[in-house]
């Protein structure tokens, strides 16, 4: 292993987002993944728990500050409410963090903990926080100490609608969100909820009523329009592992703009967004294990509705490919590298 | 058999929906199937093609107009265009009819033949077929010599709005249906876009633009809420082979009504139709294989737009099944007949 | 409720097995559900839990004796180790029992016990008892008061070398068992094993060295053989929810037997068993949700190996359906009561 | 693209096998893949049809020797019969091929006409073409100018008998293959038998009397062993899109042998087949994208019989990944190149 290999540690490496964060930098050229974290799991190698995983060196160990002071580069692949324990020990050794998980997501901390039903251990580090969509922060995350990787939903909502609201042709008070997951966007657990004969075959709403990814996504919506939105979100659960689509409303205030000439200019120059010709859909498939959104926008029988579909992979672009994308820009690295692969089709 | 069986043909049994109907009639205590065509499979016992089906005595014919007389009841489960070519001399004949294609489902024969792409072969009937919606069309059906069977996409999106738009709760011009259809919607044929590995473990919309269930759902809305609606229709397709989802929204004129109270009340008295407890969510798995349709309402963050859920199986209550309730009715029978099954589940 | 219906409690109503029994038994027309109980569920209606099952009135009660004392028959539908506490007493009320888990399946204690890890509460019980398997003890279970309802792989693996064994046309040393199963014969827990993203898309054998339903097998065919066999059994876990196919390998002694003539000689008779025409191949669809167990025998190559091909439904012919088949033939009432369903297909 | 990169072309790219190979050959780091053929698709960009496929400057051609000789390799991923109209036009160009289509998998050619059904081409080449299993050939395929790569079924196969059947310890007469196939195997085409309503949440057997690759099979194993081998082989068909898994059973001449040494001594050095620790079972989703075959082998109840499971991505090792490994070593780069993907998993 190189010297100047970038050392990078991955905190709560036994989850979906753990895994797949180990796929992309075990194979990313700059990158020594040193430090692998599971209390769970402590003392066993990576490979008896993840036998596709061909690192017969790592080995998990339990989190702990001293070591992974050594890394470069924290993922925080933990459930809510851990990441903002560790981080200032962290931050204050000079460790830059990307997390996963949503504990630096919004910048309120009294909304954060209505939400997620917990006092935030470090409120005021919410401020420094830089939220990681690249395709509206990238200048901010190249500087970045700390990245608040954001959710499935919020990644494929804000990508959506972000051209939309940057050019105000939308009314900001119409918005509504329909969106559909993969089952693995709610985590690797023991749950009858999520075993497979309660999901296979079948399809269903949650949490309609209210949703933990709606203030953020409100957030996010309000800084890339400048203005407070409305919007209703509600999520699906789909019957397959991986992919998100959100299919995305709202009411034109110009219905004579040029909506496919607008999404092609906003995201010409983005090395993951892939605006599709006219009358295309996309696929969840077509962006299986890859970090590329796929958008197509349009507007039935010409009315005064702009209906936009987007498609990305719920544990890549909505989160370790991003997590990496994010460490990429931050480190100063090329911004594709280690995300550069081909969909797994069929 | 007995005399006093209800003697029923069926034409174009080889679908999912003939299947279906067979599935049903089969097991109907008053009828006895009598003439089951195919023009592809004539000559076939329906064992060889399905052979789940009990069934060794039935074996398709042709479709022949002089032997489908004989029935009472005919029920078309063919290709859009092909009904309207035989319906007339079957009404001429004493025979009452239930089509399940599309044929005589809009009332304006213009609109058909702009969005199915060919001449109407008999527009004079378009006046006198009854929507067999029964929820909305009850009365009408008990006398009707021709049912013009709802789609599958209508069925689920007519229901769902039904108490907002009677009503008068909502704007009619805010409503958006996003709906998510299981494959079996798209018809039993070689097709690639049909097959396996082109759709398992994969999400997507379909016919954003425009789906010719467009024009069947404003009809109907507009029946139902007594003036026309402003209505977008999404249609996606689920990688599962049963159940359609619709997901409505719509904006609020009175934000105080009592969502809850409304509906239930609207379907206290049917039979197929039910309105969950506050909070839940309808799965397509609970309606697998019945006639029923499961609703849940909601006002997400107290705000001024109503989410309706609505799950049905497209085979039963979007096809098959409903097409049978519509013969109950028509006949004076006990509507729910050979339609009590219990949702196979898991 | 009719007076004179047959009283009928279901323990351990809260798997899939006892949902299943309970689909079947609401429509059987002889039948009263009086007593279902769940220890975890107790007080809770019936719908809450299976918003799919129509029995409002049904709540679910705690196991206890004196309540289930008052019905005909009791199916356990509970994990190993439950029914064998408490059958003696239901038994001693007068009680007829029929057991869907493993405790009266074999007819060694010693056995039993090294199998399944704790010992046999009742082993006086074990000569008693009566292994439901209809095709082979039909005459025994019309007199039965304990029923041992057999494994759903004992189920298809017994019925495909039935005719084999009895008419002693192959080696019985040579035995081979390839047997694949629906998600749902593992029954419904949370259990990581289990979930959505551990198994869809995937394929595995498990148990590999050494399945408890090994030697419940041998046993049964050692008896239909007059033989001990030399079998090997390897179960493997499908992608899918419901469906257990078996292939089946032996060594023919008289190479020029009629393989077909017999196996349809031997089933001819039977309501739920079909034996498909030369160059058929069963599919799990076919047999979804129904009692029926379909077979296919052929000698490939014209070669001296027999494989003969077995579907079932796991949660129906492999489990409940046989056991309200049991039930049935237990109160000599007609044996295909409340199983003559179609399978729902597609 | 740099001068040295080897020139490639793929003809018959636009099924599920040629869209494998052009997702390893574009990543592949010293190839460029220069052609790329489809009769039905000639002119179009790879993109329209492939959107996942990000090779912009790709357009599919009709298939044109001259355009074709100028390549270094080219491989066939054609239906069978095609390949061996248009290989010894190449071969004489100068053209290394690697033939993925059965074509020259056979010696003889006579028998290769019964199972295929029309006459060879070129019957004087099948002596001369390398069978591309490297874990047999290795050797001989480092100067092959023609290489037959294996079908899917055949690797497995063949890979989980090698040790026993060079190893002397089985019974050669007394193999059974049952094999279990994901969908893709069967290719990329409009056929109702494929489409996913037919074949989703089912299992079934097919060809049970005979399968093209039974003839490759034996003759592998033949040369394997050194002798002619007694083989039944079963395949089935897995409601999933990706995945090959074998199940083998033969009969042990010697129990006392140590199967688990002999497997991991015969497979030691070989970079794609991993033999998983005692009491492991293979699963397909570990595998899958990847080239890898992981094996387990056991002794049931310590008996006289042997049970090898395979894993394999029918793809991938099955298809694409080996044909790739397989022009590695006959140009002599680094076995691997390509080839070092994680499988994707969840």
């Amino acid at each position: 292993m190189a010297e100047d290999r970038i050392r990078v540690g991955i905190v709560g490496a036994t989850g979906y987002t753990g895994c797949e964060l180990l796929r992309l930098l075990l194979r990313h050229p700059r990158v020594a993944v040193v430090e692998i974290t599971s209390r769970s799991e402590a003392g066993r190698p990576v490979g008896a728990l993840f036998p596709h995983c061909r690192a017969p060196e790592l080995i998990f160990s339990a989190p702990d500050e001293a070591r992974l002071a050594v890394c470069d580069v924290v993922f925080f692949a933990t459930p809510n409410g851990t990441a903002m324990t560790m981080v200032p020990a962290l931050l204050e050794a000079g460790v830059r963090i990307v997390d996963l998980s949503a504990d630096f997501r919004l910048h309120d901390a009294r909304l954060w903990e209505q939400w997620y039903g917990m006092p935030h251990a470090c409120p005021e580090l919410l401020a420094e926080a830089v939220y990681g969509l690249p395709e509206v922060n990238r200048r901010l995350l190249s500087n970045a100490r700390l990245v608040a990787n954001p959710g499935c939903y919020p990644t494929a909502v804000q990508l959506g609608f972000l051209p939309l609201l940057e050019a105000g042709v939308v009314d900001p008070a119409s918005l509504i969100a329909d969106a559909k997951s993969g089952v693995s966007g709610a985590g690797r657990k023991a749950d009858l909820a999520l075993s497979f004969c309660e999901l296979d075959g079948s399809f269903k709403a949650y949490h309609a009523a209210g949703h933990r990814h709606l203030p953020e996504i409100r957030q996010g919506l309000a800084r890339i329009g400048g203005t407070a939105v409305g919007l209703t979100f509600v999520p699906h659960l789909l019957p397959m592992v991986r992919g998100l689509h959100a299919t995305l409303y709202a009411t034109l205030r110009e219905p004579g703009v040029d909506l496919q000439g607008l999404f092609e200019d906003r995201f010409r120059a983005e090395p993951f967004v892939t605006v599709l010709p006219p009358g295309a859909h996309p696929e969840t498939r077509h962006v299986k294990g890859v970090n590329h959104c796929h958008l197509a926008v349009c507007r039935p029988q010409d009315g005064d509705r702009v209906v936009v579909l987007a498609a990305i992979d719920n544990l890549v672009k909505g989160a370790a490919g991003q997590a990496v994308q994010n460490m990429n820009i931050m480190l100063g690295l090329d911004e594709t590298l280690a995300l550069e692969d081909v969909a797994v089709l069929p």
